[in-house]
């Protein structure tokens, strides 16, 4: 077991999130996979076992301190050392800022910051002793600027790229890899499919980003040596205008 | 009372906070002053109504819905109209990634980011019918650059950045001028003078920033017409490194 | 004479330019307008000695290096110490990349940068002996922002923008103020009248930037004590998208 | 013949050119690489073909336009398409702005960015009746950020950053990809290695970038699939601060 290495996916319930873990298990890493209801990662957990990868699926409320410290415990001890963590879970709302509740704006920070600080804190605190480690945070659009009816997500994802920001430039000196790839156009996910058909329908002219595409990008940016290191880049489809 | 004019300052415990005050209240606005605790905003009322200005006091936490929204519900009552509002307080901590505890970094975020939004919104409700109104969010070096040890403040600042952004591309078509100037320097205050005297001894050669000339600054935004209006500028001393 | 103070408008020739000298005349200060061609610079210099104020053009064309040093030494030699130096050259051009000539590239390059350069070394050297000075390089939209079609243009302010921020560090610890406004809007010309003139039907809604308002921040930018220099701001008009 | 795919890469003269030449050479492209001196050349070329690559040198100053011109027709007409095309001539100088001199500013500008801009637009009118290509421009610290002593090369980087935005944001929905990585510390070069020892030193702890590794990036960058195209990164050693 000395020579398993774990990967975790915080936020592992869309297709980027899924995308991520079954690269990171083709790999040989053990894929740990979490959001809130561990259930609904049966599939993508029986997926990766099908391809011959290992999977394990926690249910953690990344907002809550004591679940991600006992999720970050169980994988240390049962499983393997964490070589890789990717925070990839978005809250993506879209309000006038007159009818922005407190509520929203809270719990847009907490899914989309707070839960980030944790698990980045928390894999800093396993990869520090070991001198090694990467962590990924996924940004969007929204992370480089403010726009109207976005106060909340773009305030929660700028937070986040500051704690990026500032854990790269305190932890890369100690041997941890941070990143933070801004992903700048829709995903091909059942949220886009369903709910922007027109959007949709640019998949045929690879307009839409392929989750698979961005995880063989967040697997690169793992193996890069060290001495060459991105910390930022942004990733879009070609017919996307910026 | 219909031609009074009100300028609401959130965070008015600070140097800065209480030149702005003084500044519109000599322009003939009531300065409406808030922090936590209003009888230590005793000297500063008094010292405005000593200079022939009017001005009130607020006891306010502004990370309290309720508390923010009897605030300006007084104010447009009992005052005046709120043309100006000035969201002022900062949370500057400082902690390697490690040691900051999720209760310092949701703290840093109410106080800096939450606050910030609660202010800004109510402001918007009550500014949106008339067509007209300033609303002014006091940014940091940290709004625009994590660090090393800043992971909490940096991502408070960053998220304020991201709510005026956002606030001023929605809010400006409507007719209401939202500004984020970023001070990059250290400001003359008791607290600069009392835990960094190395510091402060630049004071002499006009090295640190004397709160009355940002006010100046604040004032000159909210007097700008509504065809030249400045969304961000960066203030510091002339012999600040940037 | 030795009480005599200078500003030197380089690229007088529009309403920006004219409106700045006007401005600084207004104060007090001589106003050297400086174009290629000085015969067009007569209705702006009798405009400015019919309000009481005092002016002179100069026929320089800012990209040769001879001129740019001839008009300096005049200025300091005949008229007064130059305390501010507005560096106003646009070039605004737009074409597709590959329809973009070499000298078309080039020309605008010569015009918006390289005449900024000399103009702005120039000042430095007049100014640093005295310790003090304020040097204002105009930029656009296109200094933060490339933009399909605007490759020539977008690398010529790039490169401005470049310039002013070097030489705001190497020259504000010696006393020099530099900064760089950021004009993100059409202003209200003779050219936007002619050439776009939807665009300038905004101009009774105060929906294009007026030329008067542009110097007033210019004048107040110059005024700024040196423990509270702005380096670079955004102005747009209220209805501006941005 | 019709087989053959080409790489070009302007500024094949260092030791990063050279790599990235040699990465896609490995990977089957015909190297064709250019240096003002082509007899400088020869010890890359020879390198590829005793690697089983194939190479062609060519002596060309780049800011030349008919140089530049008859170079791609050579290509296109003598070896194959050229599918990627990088351009990577630096200019690094660093002098006060008062010892700039306009022949100094001139040639970096010539060098960094005129250069660039030919080698660019001349990739864009091949690639585009192809609707397919990559065209990458090698970027420094100096393109993000100016700096006391660099007023010259920055405004030259800046430019050419200015540049590939533009060209991304028109070129892209073409099917043509621009990217710009932003190398942001030393390199592993003979001229780090002699000019800067100290710096040098930190190659044993991978405190340089080899160049290996961002010709890796590169190669990485021409493979991306189109719905999920990188345009700007940056690369940097674990213990650079930034």
């Amino acid at each position: 077991m000395a020579e398993r290495k774990a990967v975790l996916v915080v936020g592992a319930g869309d297709a980027t999130g899924g995308a991520i873990a079954r690269r990171f298990a083709r790999e040989g890493y053990v894929a740990c996979v979490a959001r809130r209801n561990a259930d609904k990662l049966e599939p993508l957990v029986t997926e990766i076992q099908a391809a011959g990868g290992e999977a394990r699926a926690f249910g953690c409320d990344a907002r809550v301190e004591e679940q991600v410290l006992e999720m970050f415990g169980t994988i240390e001890r049962e499983i393997g050392p964490l070589e890789v963590v990717v925070f990839n879970i978005g809250a993506n709302v879209q309000f006038s800022i007159t009818e922005t509740t407190e509520r929203v704006y809270r719990k847009v920070w907490e899914m989309a910051t707070l839960a980030g600080f944790l698990t980045g804190r928390e894999a800093a605190k396993i990869m520090l002793p070991r001198g090694r480690g990467t962590i990924i945070f996924t940004g969007a659009t929204a992370s480089l600027r403010g726009r109207a009816g976005f106060a909340a997500f773009a305030s929660a994802k700028f937070a986040l790229r500051a704690l990026a920001q500032s854990m790269a430039r305190e932890l890369g000196p100690q041997g941890i890899h941070v990143a933070h790839p801004v992903i700048d156009g829709a995903i091909d996910t059942a949220f886009i499919r369903d709910t922007f058909p027109e959007l949709y329908e640019r998949k045929e002219q690879d307009g839409i980003l392929n989750p698979e595409h961005i995880a063989d990008t967040y697997w690169q940016i793992h193996c890069q040596p060290r001495d060459c290191w991105v910390h930022e880049l942004d990733l879009r489809p070609w017919s996307e205008t910026f």
